[in-house]
């Protein structure tokens, strides 16, 4: 069945006159966080419960990459089943703000146009990767925040809840804690937190079988966040950049330092002009630029060959991967 | 004063053990919005309006400079000065939303440490710049929006004004036409607009007698924009960044384009892994890169040696430069 998609992927493209890449492998990569995941915290029921949320969102996705179908469409449906499992701080499940709502945060980017979208901010669409690929391709702007990005949802008809529907009482417990452990202070802009309060995001980045590369984020930020703080998973350089003719990033950790040090272009621009692989690439910016200034967290990357990859410098990343050359793996912690 | 003023920065920072580049020359460059600028649709007493408008941003920008000041203090000395001169899109002055407010955006990036401080959609402090330095130096965030930035600007004492304080009648006249424009049909988010409806930014890059590098910009947005569209002045990477190791960079132009192609990170990232001069990587990206997917607008920008110099593709940008080796100049129209 692969082989016969394939062949008629060809001749789809071949009549368009896009040049069709038939020998590119098909890969898709997903994260669902990077952060102090360790085996000691987590039950054997907890970690096949992460597992298996993980392969569901590798499983759905590439089944749309053998079908013929785009990088762009994998990743978001990858995306978008992690966001409606409630163990992953984006969509359901989301963390709480410090005045107990949420509020979400997401991108979206093609690699062969470089087209992207991406929205802050919202707290009554259902799933925020999917209102990302609406600014992207049905407005000509490319990131919307707040009430104004959820009257453009309404227009498209996107699905909307209310904001309860986030709501996860494990999630409300990390509010209540993180409460308990800054005192009777609240949250100021000046205190420098726990930086696994500010972890937690979930991502794609996929190959199609025209060789063209996409990358998703979704978050639901940090854990009592106040001041309208925006993180990176929105902006496009920070948390997702994807360009064919480098590579596609998806990125998770502390989110002030994956803005100031340009995490996801910087990984692509060093592909594209240092001529180093994008593994390496992003190792280098990973562990040699972010890790040395308390940059933590970490990236999940596929390049232009069909590579797939990712890095990290925390002791765990939700992560998994599959490809035309290599089965569906997941993994939690470093060591796995 | 030059010289005894240099000598005693020399002496401050050889006390406190940082190497001084005491042959690094000092200097400053600003712009006040590209576009369609073109010397029929300006009278001449227009004309001098904005020269001795950009004259006096420089002067005082520079001042600091010789001062032994920061190019972070220099930079937004400058752009403080532009974002109270009604004449640019920036603070008073500032283009009116579909909603006929004001809505408000500013960056600014430290070169010697990469720290950055953001604010996107605040619409009641008088000086936005002053509100993204406050981010930067007395938060742990980097970005900040709506209200919660708001609340943050009330924490730090910042001057706040009403939203009608940044009221000019000729913006809302360019309003009025913008709407007459679109006919009965209002402002959609798939419709493609004038360009030059979607400029008009501000901003300062310098170098100081340290050899550090400094990046700011503020901007009104686009006018009659909606559904909280962010553009590319407060995302660092797009509209500002700044880096010791390479060049400090402030954008103004179509955002949308600048997000995408990361203009100010992709400049520093040319200048750093590709060898070229600051000049050389800002004409590349705005004339070679930008401008055939009609990408237009412009840069300032300063590198490490202290070179100063602009890159822009449509008729005119707004600027002025300054330095130890060249008096004020500033200029509108492309063959000024």
């Amino acid at each position: 069945m692969r082989k016969t998609l394939m062949a008629a992927a060809l001749t789809s493209a071949l009549s368009t006159g896009v040049a069709a890449a038939a020998d590119t492998p098909l890969g898709l990569v997903i994260h669902g966080g990077a952060g102090t995941i360790e085996r000691a915290n987590l039950s054997p029921e907890q970690e096949q419960a992460y597992h298996d949320g993980l392969r569901l969102a590798l499983e759905q996705g590439y089944a749309i990459l053998q079908a013929g179908g785009s990088s762009l469409d994998a990743a978001i449906k990858a995306v978008t089943i992690l966001e409606d499992n409630p163990l992953f701080n984006a969509g359901k499940g989301a963390v709480y703000t410090w005045d107990e709502r949420h509020e979400l945060d997401a991108s979206i980017m093609d690699g062969a146009t470089l087209n992207a979208g991406a929205v802050a901010g919202v707290s009554t669409v259902k799933n925020p990767i999917l209102l990302a690929h609406k600014v992207m391709t049905e407005s000509v702007h490319v990131m919307l925040s707040g009430a104004g990005a959820e009257h453009f949802a309404a227009e498209k008809g996107l699905e909307q809840v209310d904001n309860s529907y986030f709501n996860t009482e494990f999630r409300y417990e990390a509010l209540k804690r993180m409460k308990a452990a800054e005192g009777a202070v609240p949250h100021q802009a000046a205190v420098v937190r726990d930086p696994n309060w500010q972890m937690g995001t979930v991502g794609a980045v996929a190959i199609d079988s025209q060789g063209n590369l996409a990358a998703a984020t979704s978050t639901g930020g940090m854990t009592g966040k106040r001041y309208g703080r925006i993180g990176d998973a929105p902006i496009i350089g920070a948390g997702n950049y994807a360009d064919n003719s480098s590579c596609a990033v998806s990125a998770t950790g502390h989110g002030e330092y994956f803005i100031r040090y340009q995490v996801a272009s910087d990984i692509c621009a060093r592909v594209k002009y240092q001529g180093v692989s994008a593994k390496a690439a992003a190792d280098t910016v990973i562990q040699d630029v972010l890790l040395p200034v308390g940059g933590t967290g970490g990236v999940i990357v596929v390049d232009a060959k069909g590579e797939l990859s990712w890095s990290f410098n925390t002791p765990g990343m939700y992560r998994g991967k599959i490809g035309s050359n290599q089965p569906a793996l997941t993994a939690i912690f470093a060591d796995d």
